[in-house]
């Protein structure tokens, strides 16, 4: 398995770069301290799709950030990237794991308690706590976890964990005082008008109350 | 690589079976005679694709027909299907086949004369020639190539061809007098309220068609 740090965990979402290009704002965040990138890309060819991946490939490479695409096993073969996040309506995590292999980083979506005793049961790598708070920039998820939740899913979990949904500057030190690993984020830094900036300023948030 | 007939290749798509399952028109289908299948879903989770997949590969398995899976290399792979089927705008064939490996059958769409140079510098397995009929089942797809163009595209391809787009009982013949090893169809047998019978109409004008 690669190494990986889920402190900071960029999820990518075009429509929101306020038409900045993908690489300006990844790169941008890169240099700000994302420590994980995820490419998800639903409204794109595949040949689209794998530019976009090989693009920030190359581009996460000389920052030593691992990048996982969404969702995609072909795309995450095809560009040989560093793993592949799965949705609970995405492709069987035994399945992708046998095609991609025992050396890449496999995430895995939970949205309650039945899928963390779930994901207890298989070595996937990391699991995303799914929404902790609602969000507009994912329509198809389940109901909002909450705090609690992040606790009891934290408490619950065999994997390391990263929070999703809703969290921003305002709220990224509550998800790690819940327990969880790192905050993932899209429009926090996706939207920002200044990415680099933003993703510096989430990870002191998450380093010091990591400290904590 | 697999044997394959390109005669009569079904392309699936649910929205025009009726309400029908597709495993029902798809049996039905196979009954009358197409000799390849192609799933085509393009509106649905990768879990549901694959279960979709999972389904139709036992199905076909008893009437030895080949079942190919569009765009979805990942689906390819994971329910070991026959082949895969790629437009220009799917993961390029390169790719398709290094992951695929050499036994699987890859088809690919060609659109203009373009297409078809580069398609002969490659071992694809069979060019779909798309669309020959404008059609209302396809919306991203280039301008009709009519007969001349299936014409010119036959003689020029140095692999098998199947046309596809608009093709129905009343034109099947005139593109196979065009050149073409077979037809594809969508909507004439998905939405056929005997998709039995339209299979077994449509393969008899192949097979008399390509006799001649």
């Amino acid at each position: 398995m690669n190494h990986f740090d889920l402190s900071l965990y960029l999820v990518t979402d075009r429509s929101l770069a306020l038409n900045r290009s993908l690489e300006y704002v990844v790169k941008e965040a890169a240099e700000g301290g994302v420590t994980m990138v995820q490419l998800r890309e639903k409204d794109c060819s595949s040949k689209e799709f794998l530019n976009l991946a090989i693009q920030l490939k190359r581009c996460l490479k000389s920052f030593a950030i691992p990048l996982i695409i969404n969702d995609r096993l072909d795309i995450a073969l095809a560009c040989d990237a560093d793993g592949l996040h799965i949705g609970q309506n995405d492709i069987p995590y035994e399945i992708a794991r046998r095609l991609l292999g025992k050396d890449k980083i496999i995430g895995l979506s939970v949205e309650n308690v039945r899928d963390v005793i779930e994901a207890n049961k298989l070595d996937v790598d990391y699991i995303g706590i799914s929404p902790v708070f609602s969000t507009p920039t994912k329509t198809d998820t389940a109901e909002a976890l909450g705090l609690d939740g992040v606790r009891e899913i934290t408490k619950l979990s065999e994997h390391p964990s990263v929070g999703i949904g809703g969290i921003n500057l305002s709220n990224a030190h509550e998800v790690i005082a819940a327990g969880a690993d790192g905050i993932s984020v899209v429009s926090a830094i996706m939207s920002h008008p200044d990415p680099r900036l933003s993703a510096l300023q989430l990870k002191n948030i998450v380093v010091k109350n990591k400290l904590k």
